[in-house]
């Protein structure tokens, strides 16, 4: 790790910089793709599966046979802790539920915003070695709750047509109508302009390899909406002289052993600190299954050492992390400081694979920088916010002027005309 | 008119299909310009000014000279005007400020989520004949509210280096920080890139035309966020005999006359209205200025005669109108129907323009079928919200389990252990 004491502010930028992702070069393999896709439908969809999970599909969803058959190939411990998490994500999304408010602006103007849920959602899972069924969990579980009438799941089979059970055990808790066997390019095609099998969405969700981010911003421009941008995964953890070195350590390294584009920062205010987590990273290291990608993520990742705890969340709130453990004294008074940032972990105990699996917040989250201006995904994710006014004569006679002046101001006369015909009716009939 | 009496449901398609939108042979062009602008900044900005707006700038701020100038320079009917507009916009978006919950998913876990303003917010208010006063107002009016630090607002100044007077005091009244003379792409670019001039931001809001749709498009893949993709305006009157046809035929026009591929729709379920609603609507047209505008729009647009009130709402909602009028009896009823829109306007009374300039809600509202996934803007458009853990010792012992087994099987060993070591420390100090 790459250790900074007391940079200058200009070193800042250095630390704060996220790689620049380029995708530009796949974007015509990726445009091909979707457009065959848009085509050809089911067809095209088979044989991309063919070419790129080289597997040959009879049928592309999952059958209930198959889902009844993960009942018995997903263990009663992991079967439980996937309740134990549904639960946890229920309550705390639940909480988040719109209560609107009917407001009088004017006498005779109310005004109100209500929440209803999108129709259609599309939740992709990449496949790959590990199976990311916590991220069924976070994505399908506000999508119920939202009230979605239609959850659609894509994910890439394995070579024998099969998806792992323990997504689909997931997809079952989480309430998913529909799970097809489709990943990459395809699956983005296949839910945003539909097919004869996968049903058209509205809005699509979910992590993926560069070519499918790249298909999720081709399809976001004119054909659906999609939950964020996506980058390679971050942690920032800020700690003092109070920290555990053993716990800090172990935090870095959850989050280097995602992949090697994986983001770390450490920031201290304890320069005896990093010594220990130092070694402690070390110990740790040398039995992790995942050590070599964990090592060439470190090889890229910062420790900062800064003056107090007023550098610390200027730092931090340049820098946006998409999730950031504060594991110093007085964290939650600290908290209060954040300003840019996806998910925050208050205190020793709040480690972020808490958060990735079972505490209740979600794990989908701006990365990149991008917690300057996104929220991560939470119930409103999965809907949308409808706006309601109703104007009595009254609010005819109240606003009627300031909109006729507006309007001709703008030289809209139709708008103009279209509140002086109900103005000159109200005064007729007084 | 196109009138389309009880159309079967394959042609209802017919109805909802929106104009295809391709702006892909301008992006090469856009492209450059927004190349140029991150590579040159303001000299790149004032160049484009020279070839697109016509004019030399040598301050592109708008001076507190200027702004003092525009107090005498606008009505004081029109600034008494735009203040009431702003009283009610303000306190509907003030309605709808965030109110935490702490929720305590489990025993020991504590998860709550904060709305945090973004910190800097880019308005893009576009040029042409008409100022569009009544968007400043709309985009910084909750920006101010939300609590963005900067709120900088670029338009495009006449071949006299002015920017319209009403813009300027819009700008005042809302509270924009600053404002700049750029107009077009390279307005998207110097907010997106930031120049010596312009302060970078993290979202842009705001119309345009095709180019800086395009550029808005472009930014928001890798730099920054954006409010919505923008098509244009459309809107559908929802009638039934209980309607006033030079109501209705006054809320058509007054949409029609915004440009020629406006999208304008009644659906109705009386057929005698539909003659009564051609009538007044060749009245109206004869006086109104942009009438050649309103008729080209109209020849594109179609009337929907259907059975029953069920059979209207089930088009709209296929439809997504960005704005919809109910000019029915028991309008708030139907209302409840509603669920893909972008602004309801209840009742015989509530007409768009009300809503376009001064009622309280906002008038930038998704367009093109968007409202099927997009809110309007709202205050939550100028937020994020982060999401906060607390874990105890005992939160530890609740869920330590179910995260190591969750992560174990997703083969994530180091995030199993950053719970694990916490998890061994507790049971250690019991």
């Amino acid at each position: 790790m790459n250790i900074l004491k007391y940079p200058s502010r200009e070193e800042w930028q250095q630390v704060c910089t996220r790689p620049h992702i380029d995708n530009s070069s796949l974007r015509q393999t990726v445009l091909n793709v979707l457009e065959a896709i848009r085509q050809e439908g089911d067809k095209a969809v088979r044989r991309y599966e063919k070419e790129f999970d080289k597997v040959d599909l009879s049928d592309l969803q999952v059958s209930d046979a198959e889902l009844t058959e993960s009942d018995s190939l997903v263990s009663e411990e992991l079967k439980a802790s996937l309740r134990l998490a549904h639960q946890n994500i229920s309550k705390f999304h639940a909480s988040q539920v719109f209560e609107p408010k009917r407001i009088e602006t004017c006498d005779g103007v109310t005004c109100w915003q209500k929440s209803v849920p999108i129709e259609k959602v599309g939740l992709y899972i990449p496949g790959g070695t590990a199976p990311l069924f916590s991220t069924v969990l976070m994505l399908a579980t506000p999508a119920r709750i939202a009230g979605c009438d239609e959850i659609v799941l894509c994910t890439p089979p394995n070579r024998e047509g099969k998806v792992n059970p323990a997504i689909l055990q997931a997809a079952k808790i989480a309430g998913v109508s529909k799970i097809f066997k489709i990943g990459g390019v395809q699956a983005i095609g296949a839910m945003a302009y539909g097919t004869e099998s996968v049903p058209k969405v509205y809005k699509i969700f979910g992590p993926g390899n560069q070519f499918v981010v790249c298909a999720k911003q081709i399809v976001s421009v004119s054909d659906v909406s999609i939950d964020m941008p996506a980058g390679p995964s971050e942690v920032e953890v800020v700690a003092d002289e109070s920290a555990n070195a053993a716990f800090v350590a172990a935090d870095l390294l959850s989050q280097a052993e995602h992949g090697v584009d994986s983001q770390v920062l450490l920031v201290t205010t304890s320069e005896s600190l990093i010594e220990k987590v130092l070694d402690e990273i070390s110990l740790q290291l040398s039995v992790l299954p995942r050590k070599d990608i964990a090592s060439r993520s470190l090889e890229n990742s910062h420790i900062v050492l800064l003056h107090n705890m007023d550098e610390v969340m200027a730092l931090t709130n340049e820098y946006a992390p998409e999730h950031l453990i504060l594991a110093i004294r007085d964290a939650e008074e600290v908290a209060e400081q954040v300003r840019n940032a996806g998910s925050v972990f208050i205190g020793h105990y709040s480690c972020e694979s808490a958060g990735d699996y079972a505490s209740g917040t979600n794990h989908t989250l701006p990365t990149n920088g991008y917690a300057k201006s996104y929220s991560g995904v939470c119930l409103d994710s999965f809907m949308k916010r409808i706006t309601f006014q109703r104007l009595t004569a009254e609010g005819i006679m109240t606003i009627g002027p300031a909109v006729m002046e507006m309007a001709h101001n703008e030289q809209l006369d139709a708008h103009c005309n279209a509140m002086a015909v109900r103005f000159k009716d109200v005064k007729d009939k007084k």
